[in-house]
C-alpha cells in the first residue's frame, strides 16, 4: 500500500482513516511509555550510527515511494532513536514535560494547517492569539491589559523584537534610513542573561561590542550602580545608551535581576527596558513567587515563553509591548497582497503586518486549550510545586557529603547548580589540578547518563566556574522520588571517577 | 471529569487514552469533512460575532478548570469556526491541502516535542535535517551537494538570513562593530518581489531607501539591464552594492526572475546572489519545469518553502547557502549551557549556534516523511499536475467573455491573474470611472464567496493595475471541476455586480 491510496484518492477515506489511526496507536503507546519510569530517557546512539543506518531505518531519501507499512516502521523508529523530553527523569532543558492537553492542542493545530497572517484564514486563532495576549499583559500589570504583542518562533526571536521596538521608539528613521541615521547606540545586559541578546545586537546591525555587559552579584544578579555607572560612562563617550534588559529567571543561575532598582535607572536615562522572562515569566502566575518580578509592570516590553515553564508544548513564546502601535510602526510593510484595506471585515484584526515573518505558525491554540483546561489557578499550582521540588533537591543536596553549591541561598527559580564532587577529588587541596579534574566531572557522568539512558541533566561552566550541574523542573510528572533518583545516579556514576 | 485525572496521575493512563481517542476523533471527521466537496471551506464570522461568543464557545479564559467535555467542545468549535485549508476548493494562499502524511508527521512531531538546537536531544531530527537539506542543494545543482543551511520559521525569515549572510560575507566585522563598520551598503530586488527582503532591510539595519527596486517586464520579470544600470548608478554615488533577490516563484504574477542573467551581473560586480524560491522552488523537483529556475546553482544562497509548492504542512522553509561556514560564522556566540565543546558525541553536529533562533520547533520531520513516501518522483508528479491545472484555467478564461488576462502568455508558475468583468461594466469605455469600479469587484465577490463558505480565491492591486483575482493551484486534492467551480461561482456572484 502507497501514499496514493490515502485521500485526496478516490475511495481513499477507508485506507487514510486507517492509517492515521495505526499512526495514532504508536504515537499513544509513545505517549504511555514516556510516563513510565521503566522506561529509558533514551537509547543513544552516536551520529555515525544513526546515519549508517539502524535496522529497517534509514534516513537516506529516495526516487521512488515507500510502503505505508514501511512509513509506520520510520514512525516507530523515529521515536525510538530520539529522546523523550516528557520523561519525569527528564531534566536536561528549560522545556520539558508533556502535556496531554497542550498535545491534543498541537494535534489540532496541525489538522488546521493554517497561518495567522491574516483573520480570514485563522479567524479564531487571531482571536484566541489577542485574548491570551491581553490576559498576560493583565497579569504582568500593564492597566487594563492594554498594549500590544505577537507569538514568535521563541524567546531569541521575542529578544530580538524587543531590540528593534526600542530602536524604532527612539530612533524611527533608521527604519527607512538605516543604522547611519542614528548615533552610536549601545545595549545594556547582564553578564549572565541569555545569548539572544548578543545575537540580537549583531543581527540588527548594532554590533555585538556596542552590548555593554552588566556585572552581577554572587547570585547572578545584576548589580543597577553597575548598570549606572556604564550608562553614565557610555554617555561621556558620546555613545546612546537605547535598550537595558533585566533578566527574570537566567538560563543558567535561575536569577531575578531587580527589575526596579533597574527600571528608575531607565527612567532617569530614558531607555527602553525590557525583560527577558522567556523563563521566568511564568512565576507571575504564582501569587507566591511573582514577587521575584516585581516591577516589571514599569517594562516597556516583556518575553515570556509559556514553553518553558509553563509546560506548554514547543513552540510557544510571547513579546509583550506596552506601547500600542509599536510593532506595527516598526515592521510594517502593508503588502497588497495579504492585507488588503477592502475586505469585509475588521482588517485591524490582520495582524500579520506586526510580524517580521510572513507565515507564521499557530503557536496559540495548543496554550489556550490548556489555560481553559487547567484555569489559571492550574498553572499557578503547577510553579508552585516545581519550586517546591527544587527547594527538596537543594535542601537535601546543600550539606550533603561530595557537593557544593555554586551559589549559597536558596534558588530563586527551580534552577539548582552543584558540582557533585567523586570521593577521589574530596581529599585534594583547592587548586589549578582539582579545577582541571572537577571541570571533567559533570560532562563524564553526563556521558554515562546519556549511555545508559537513565536520565538527563545539563551542565556548563560560567566564567570562571569550571563545569557544574543545572538541575531544573518544569515537567509535572516529576516527583520527589525522581529527584531522588537523579542524586543516586550521580552517585553511582561518579563515584568511581 | 477534567485535566488532573489525565498522565501523569495515577492511574491516569485511561483516561488518557480515551481523551487522546475522542480528539483523533473529532481530527478525523475534519479530516474526512475537508475532502468533501459538499462540504462548505468555511463558516464566516464576523471578529465581533466570536468575540461576543458563540452558543457553548467562548474563547474567554478563566481562573477556574474547565471540564474535559468542554474541552473537546471547544476543539470541535474551534475547527468548526476556522478554514479548510485544505479543501479542494481553497485557493486563497501559496499553502493549502492536507497532505495525509504530512499531517501524521506533524502528530509525531508535537508528541516528540523536541527542539532542533543539539544532536543531544534531537538526534533524529537533526540528522534527518541535515540529510535533506543536501539533498535539496544536490537539486539545486551544487556540486555533491556541498553547502550549508537550516531550516526556518517561514519564508521571510529565510530571506533575512540570506541578506544576514550576505552582509557577514562583505563585511564580516558588522557582526562586532555594527553597521557603522560598512560603507553604504544597497541591495536590489524587483519591484514584483516578496515583501519581505523591504523587511529584512528595516530589521537588519540597512534601512529601506538602500532596497533599490528593480524595473520588469510585462510578466513580473526583472530586467537584467535594469539592474545593471542601477548598481553602476549606485557605485557611482559612493554605495556599495551588497545582495540582489532574484525572485524565482513571484507571490503574485508567480514570474521566474532570469538568474544567469542576473548571475552575470552578479558576478561581475562581486554582488551575493539571493534566489528567492520560497513558492518556485518546488519546480526544481520537476524534470519539465525546473528550466525555469536555470542559473539557480550561480546563487550564492536559495529559499525554498516545501511549504508551499510541495503541499509539506506549515511550517517548512529551507534557507541553502553555497558557501559552508559562513551562517556559523554570522551567528554563532558559543552559548556554553547549550553547545559545551566536551559532549561525548561529535558536536559539529549540534546546529543550533546557526541560527538565530535558540529554540527551533522541528520542521523538517512531515518533510522527511513525506519525502519517503511519495518519492522524489512523487513530488514530481504533484507538480506537474499543478501546472496542468493551471494550464487548463488559463486556457479556459483566456478569450472567454468578461475576463481579462492581467499579463499575456502563459503562466510561467500556477499563478494564473485576472480580472472578472461583470456584465454592466463590460461596455463601458476605458477610463477613470471603468478602473474604479472595476477595483471593487474583486473584494465584492471575494466577499461574497466567504459569505457563502463556498470557495477562497485571492485578490490584490499590484502597481497601476486595480484589483484583480491570483489563482493559484498548489493542493493536490484539486481537480478540473474545482477550477470549473471557481469560475461558475465567480460568475454567479458577480452577474449582477
Amino acid at each position: 500500500m502507497i501514499f496514493k491510496y490515502l485521500l485526496p484518492a478516490k475511495n481513499g477515506e477507508e485506507y487514510t482513516m486507517q492509517f492515521l489511526l495505526e499512526v495514532v496507536d504508536i504515537l499513544t503507546n509513545y505517549v504511555r511509555k514516556t510516563f513510565d519510569r521503566s522506561t529509558k530517557v533514551l537509547d543513544f546512539h552516536h551520529p555515525h550510527q544513526l546515519l549508517e543506518g539502524m535496522e529497517g531505518f534509514s534516513l537516506e531519501l529516495c526516487d521512488q515511494p515507500e510502503s505505508l507499512e514501511q512509513i509506520l516502521v520510520d514512525c516507530r523508529d523515529t521515536l525510538k532513536y530520539g529522546v523523550r523530553t516528557g520523561h519525569p527523569r527528564f531534566f536536561n532543558q528549560l522545556s520539558s514535560g508533556l502535556d496531554i492537553i497542550g498535545l491534543a492542542g498541537e494535534w489540532l493545530t496541525s489538522t488546521a494547517n493554517t497561518n495567522m497572517f491574516t483573520y480570514e484564514i485563522a479567524p479564531v486563532f487571531v482571536l484566541m492569539e489577542q485574548l491570551t495576549l491581553k490576559k498576560m499583559r493583565e497579569i504582568i500589570g500593564w492597566p487594563n491589559g492594554e498594549g500590544d504583542g505577537i507569538f514568535s518562533p521563541g524567546g531569541a526571536i521575542s529578544n530580538m523584537y524587543s531590540v528593534m521596538v526600542a530602536r524604532y521608539k527612539h530612533y524611527p528613521e533608521v527604519k527607512i534610513k538605516g543604522m547611519a541615521a542614528a548615533p552610536r547606540l549601545v545595549l545594556f545586559t547582564s553578564e549572565h542573561s541569555h545569548y539572544s541578546i548578543k545575537k540580537a545586537s549583531a543581527v540588527l546591525g548594532f554590533g555585538t561590542e556596542n552590548l555593554i555587559l552588566l556585572k552581577t552579584d554572587e547570585r547572578g544578579r545584576v548589580i543597577p550602580a553597575d548598570l549606572e555607572a556604564k550608562v553614565i560612562d557610555a554617555k561621556q563617550k558620546g555613545f546612546v545608551p537605547v535598550f537595558v534588559n533585566a533578566t527574570a529567571g537566567s538560563t543558567v543561575y535561575g536569577a531575578f535581576d531587580p527589575i526596579n532598582e533597574i527600571a528608575d535607572i531607565c527612567e532617569k536615562y530614558n531607555i527602553w527596558l525590557h525583560v527577558d522572562g522567556a523563563w521566568g515569566g511564568g512565576l507571575l502566575m504564582s501569587r507566591k513567587h511573582r514577587h521575584k518580578l516585581n516591577g516589571v509592570e514599569r517594562a516597556n516590553s516583556v518575553t515570556w515563553n509559556p514553553h518553558k515553564m509553563m509546560g506548554v508544548p514547543l513552540q510557544c513564546s510571547a513579546i509583550l509591548v506596552r506601547e500600542k502601535g509599536l510593532l506595527q510602526g516598526c515592521n510594517s510593510m502593508c503588502a497588497g497582497y495579504l492585507f488588503q484595506p477592502d475586505k469585509q471585515y475588521d482588517v485591524t484584526y490582520d495582524t500579520g503586518d506586526k510580524a517580521i515573518q510572513c507565515g507564521r505558525h499557530v503557536d496559540i491554540f495548543k496554550f489556550w486549550l490548556m489555560w481553559k483546561s487547567k484555569g489559571t489557578i492550574g498553572f499557578e499550582k503547577h510553579i508552585d510545586r516545581c519550586l517546591e521540588l527544587s527547594e527538596y533537591l537543594y535542601h537535601k543536596i546543600k550539606n550533603r557529603e561530595g557537593y557544593e553549591m555554586v551559589f549559597q541561598g536558596e534558588p530563586q527559580h527551580t534552577n539548582v547548580c552543584f558540582w557533585y564532587i567523586p570521593p577521589s577529588l574530596r581529599l585534594l587541596p583547592d587548586g589549578e589540578e582539582k579545577r582541571q579534574r572537577l571541570h571533567k566531572v559533570a560532562p563524564k557522568i553526563k556521558a554515562m547518563m546519556m549511555e545508559c539512558g537513565t536520565t538527563m541533566v545539563g551542565y556548563q561552566p560560567q566564567g570562571d566556574k569550571v563545569n557544574f550541574f543545572r538541575m531544573v523542573v518544569s515537567n509535572p510528572a516529576v516527583t520527589r522520588s525522581d529527584i531522588d533518583f537523579l542524586i543516586d545516579e550521580i552517585e553511582r556514576l561518579g563515584q568511581d571517577l
